[in-house]
């Protein structure tokens, strides 16, 4: 759910001001009918939290209304807000994604080290939520820190082995932890490569559709035994190319369909 | 500003219900009176997003407000926020920063690369604003994979000197750029390091007081002629250790005095 004013269906947008309000408004009444429509296909979603903190105080409004909604429909969330920070200053971007916001997870980001990971498991332990650790980017530039060579290996895979190492210690299903990683469809060799060193991390997968990762690069974020991701589109699905704007609701619907169809055709089990 | 609710003076913590309401209020109440007894004592003030985020929208209204009343009272602000996305994901993180709080700079975190640093480049350069890159954080864990070995040097170095080579692209006043970076006062060597290598990037130096930097360790951040830095203290001035609660702004404005003239002492210039 990542909502663009300037994308919006013409007749959403036409009802509300260009103003931080407006926009927040437009959003939660765009994104309201995205998850009636997805709600029955889809498994999880993934609020952008950047499109409406840049509304303001609305903004989170509105973000809180939809995570509600999603939750009510059966929905997991993930607020894709990518926080990172220190002590007691972690703990309340914790406190913000688990309670005021209430998701399942939050994506997170690792510069900042283990003890800056720390406060927030120690909420979402608490509260059996999940966190995905930004691992190896969907960006052309992603390459630029996350590629750099330590000590015969990418960082991206030596923080991917600390994610694995972490997640580990509080397994659950499937011999699944509860601390993901954030790997890129547009680099599917890297993907494969950490689905082999990362049994027990789940993905999250970010870049397929309009980023340029396919339903066959998704393949290689899964296991053998067909687990072990959550694929996500954005743009793909709320902003269909080509599609009639006068019948987005239609188009949504069907561009669901399509990728929810090749993205499972993508993950069957491989024995 | 960082308003923790536990260490809220009692006499505002007593007018305000524990919810996220009552919170946002108290920050806000606590954070006026605080912006009016050091403004005329610092030049800088940093919001700390997360404490004001983790009440949810009202928590957004009472930054805003906190970053208006800073401004009115002549306050330069730093929008402590360290976000960090790619594309039009990290346009939204600007406009929030520089639109919605009208922040005059915000912390970002480099590890999806200058790509991911252009989108918020594009807004600050055109406001005039400014970007605090973290480069070496002031937590324990911090070095753990910003201390990682890439080709003989330190992560922390390799992207300080990305920074450098960003922040020259845009040079003003005093052959400062407009993209600083986040070093530590409490890994004082590193610091003196960067700043040798870095002589056109500014500093924010987090740390000072109560994470355990010393005045002496921040004059590694100043340049020979006495620029170059801004050291940050955060509960030293808002929660004075041993301050009588009944009393706690003399207290505020007290510590203020001291921590600036120690600071001041130690920012001399070396010619």
């Amino acid at each position: 759910l990542d909502p663009r004013w300037e994308s919006l269906p013409p007749r959403i947008r036409a009802r509300f001001p260009d103003t931080p309000r407006g926009r927040a408004s437009a959003y939660e009444e765009f994104c309201f009918r995205v998850l009636d429509i997805v709600a029955s296909q889809v498994a999880v979603v993934k609020p952008q939290s950047a499109f409406f903190e840049a509304c303001g105080p609305t903004g989170l409004e509105a973000l809180q209304n939809i995570m509600k909604r999603a939750r009510h429909l059966g929905l997991m969330t993930i607020l894709d807000a990518k926080r990172g920070d220190i002590a007691s200053t972690a703990t309340a971007y914790a406190e913000m994604a688990f309670h005021a916001f209430e998701a399942d997870a939050l994506t997170v980001n690792p510069y900042l080290g283990r003890d800056s990971i720390d406060p927030f498991l120690e909420i979402s332990r608490k509260l059996g939520r999940g966190l995905f650790i930004l691992v190896r980017t969907s960006n052309k530039g992603g390459r630029e820190f996350q590629g750099l060579d330590v000590g015969g290996q990418p960082l991206y895979r030596r923080v991917g082995e600390a994610v694995e190492a972490w997640t580990r210690e509080h397994l659950g299903e499937e011999r699944f932890g509860d601390l993901g990683a954030v790997v890129g469809a547009t680099c599917p060799a890297e993907l494969a490569e950490l689905r082999k060193l990362l049994p027990s991390t789940f993905f999250l997968v970010p870049g397929y559709g309009a980023q340029g990762g396919t339903a066959v690069d998704t393949a290689h974020a899964y296991r053998a035994d067909g687990l072990g991701a959550v694929v996500n589109s954005s743009r793909g699905i709320l902003f269909p190319a080509g599609a009639d704007p006068e019948r987005w609701e239609e188009a949504v619907e069907r561009v669901t369909k399509t990728a929810t169809a090749e993205l499972a055709a993508a993950a069957q089990p491989r024995h």
